[in-house]
């Protein structure tokens, strides 16, 4: 039983409790996912690395983790009931996205149940004016902002334009952010709770993510750098390493790591930063899960962040984050004007790539900015890594069949 | 439906049929595979990069693979009825044991399945003696053997001693082979059909996969070299590349190459051979599937076996065979005298190696020789790559704990 030699008495004490209720099952841990999407997936084809029993609970059963887990649960994530009878009878759970019922969470992690990322993360994470609130507190720089609740809250702050409105909750993949640059753009402004953050000039939108061991020991992979699509506010290309003076990425390290460290919480967390024309890094926002901005661990890296996650749920050893090769992430989005069953035109032809890695995440409809699959493209020769993406943005197109 | 641009007419006219009846899975070829060991599960953890649905069949509703894929069926692979209904409703088949119903899949195929790799190959490889015949029909070197049906025929061919006595039928990861070294062994020779072959001086035991993709195109992955555990006749350690001159390792590749050009079917093979102190290389046997032999490709190259067997399934481009770094495989294999439900000894310990990738194939029971995982090890550094695979070996035990 050699995962669980470094464990507290607690859970020790846990672990004995099942093995006297399910001897059979005393060498396979019972580790539930929160949510099935493309994120659930890629967690599930890493799963299969351990000996672990998988648990998925999501309201599609056709969703993309569904079929990839030993047990799937139809159920609605954001139901307390559906939430809490789901993890009673697990060891553990994690989640691929934050919208979940923490209070179901909360009441889990009272009778022992080990949550990743805890609760207490999520209540921070879940709500963008507590988020901001967490960085002033534990002195990490972030952008200005100003807590609005309505129109009329937001129009009293003209001067602080150009400004972004973002949702305090329920935002999520570029949904719920509004761009305020002048006092015209009020009236797309959100009439709830909203930050609005004071526009920064960007130079760089940067990510790292960090390992937390369930001893509170702590893994770093290397900064990223993201390039967006305006329109959809949608990662276009994703570089590893990030292109930055080594002063810049330290003090990103520092930065996501002290981020990080404040939530006293096992887990893998991405850290959304921008890096200024000054040098300064503010950070933008926090994921407590596996990331988009994490997906080329899984080839140009040697523990990917999904490795990672199982190894810190697992209690083994935290992976090595180094880099195998430098690498270029391309999401792989539903195009403007498609809707319906997916069809992925000029797939054979990128796949002729010699040193690119596709992921096609299964769903089934797709629909205009729909995150259908990725490609990695990894290369130390940082023109080719750039030739490939373009070649792969240009020739791949998601198009929908009406059925 | 770019996967379909390159067919034949006759698969075209195949896809229509489907999508006239399941219109709304036309994006989606349903594949079965034949067996749900450890191959099928690396095999689905790949699938789960493409758009494909995925059908097992295993007589064990706990297997390795049974919670990887779309529909998992309970059916026996070597029975006509269950490999015929599972297939009928397919478009293509694979397997990842040649021990299944030929005839089943004879008779899909004749209805326009795409079976991988074809039955006839399967009809060559299953029998020994046929596999024999079909190398020497081939020009194929291969060791001189000779043909016996019981013991008393074994008795007669003293001359040909030292040798190795293979069943023709039913052997399978060093079952079904005796060492007859001189007359006092041919007691423990077979009493049924088997193939006699005169035992050669081995230096190195080398193995070669190759694809064969749908319009006959071929990629070859670089020679690998093994070195086995003589009492279990298993695998010990595997280096990638192999360690051979220049004119073995092009003669290996071309003796590979003729062996799977000649049996006119797509799919992926693993042609292991001998290399003589004299420098000849003589086929051993064929594997038409994936294989034991190509489990480093999955991070030490940039399309790994299992990759590769969905482009070739797909009909997509085949994939690159480049090593992205050189390679060490170490199998996982249950202890000697431990049966009972699988403990992993010093996991923790060798899971703490940078630039090592675990598989735990999941099988809830071991027992001695069986295969419970893998691990490769990627370095450029040949000595690396043997001090982590011994420091794996010596620390790594997998135990059986009574229920």
């Amino acid at each position: 039983m050699p995962n669980y030699t470094k464990r507290s008495a607690k859970n020790l004490y846990t672990y004995k409790k099942c093995c006297n209720r399910l001897p059979y099952l005393c060498a396979m841990q019972k580790i539930g996912i929160l949510g099935g999407g493309q994120l659930g997936r890629m967690l599930l084809q890493a799963a299969a690395n351990y000996p672990v029993e998988t648990f998925v609970m999501e309201n599609d059963k056709d969703c993309p983790a569904a079929h990839l887990c030993n047990h799937f649960t139809e159920g609605n994530i954001r139901d307390f009931n559906d939430v809490y009878h789901f993890g009673k009878h697990l060891d553990a759970l994690t989640i691929e996205i934050e919208n979940v019922n923490i209070d179901a969470l909360e009441a889990l992690e009272k009778e022992g149940k080990r949550i990743y990322p805890r609760p207490s993360v999520l209540r921070t994470i879940c709500n963008k004016a507590i988020q901001k609130k967490y960085y002033i507190d534990n002195q990490i720089p972030t952008s200005e902002y100003i807590i609005t609740h309505n129109i009329t809250e937001l129009e009293a702050h003209k001067a602080f334009l150009p400004a972004v409105h973002k949702l305090a909750e329920g935002g999520y993949d570029g949904r719920g952010v509004q761009v305020i640059r002048k006092t015209d753009d009020i009236a797309k402004g959100y009439d709830q709770t909203a930050v609005l953050e004071k526009m920064v000039e960007v130079q760089k939108e940067i990510a790292v993510m960090i390992a937390v061991g369930n001893s509170g020991e702590i893994a770093i992979y290397p900064p990223v750098q993201m390039i967006f699509d305006e329109k959809l506010n949608q990662l276009d290309f994703q570089l590893c390493p990030a292109d930055l003076p080594e002063n810049v990425k330290w003090k990103a390290e520092a930065i996501a790591l002290t981020t990080v460290k404040n939530f006293n919480s096992p887990g893998i967390f991405a850290v959304e930063m921008f890096a200024t024309p000054e040098g300064n890094v503010l950070v933008n926002e926090t994921a407590p899960r596996v990331h988009n901005s994490g997906h080329h661990t899984i080839e140009a890296h040697y523990s990917s962040q999904f490795d990672m996650l199982w190894r810190i749920i697992l209690n083994y050893p935290l992976g090595n984050t180094e880099a195998i090769s430098s690498s270029v992430m391309v999401n792989i989005i539903g195009a403007e004007g498609h809707q319906g069953n997916a069809v992925y035109e000029g797939l054979e032809e990128v796949l002729k790539i010699e040193n690119a890695f596709f992921h096609i995440y299964g769903k089934k409809q797709t629909k205009p900015g729909r995150k259908m699959g990725h490609a990695t493209i990894i290369s130390n020769e940082r023109a080719d890594l750039l030739y490939q993406a373009n070649k792969i943005k240009n020739t791949l197109t998601v198009k929908g069949k009406s059925e």
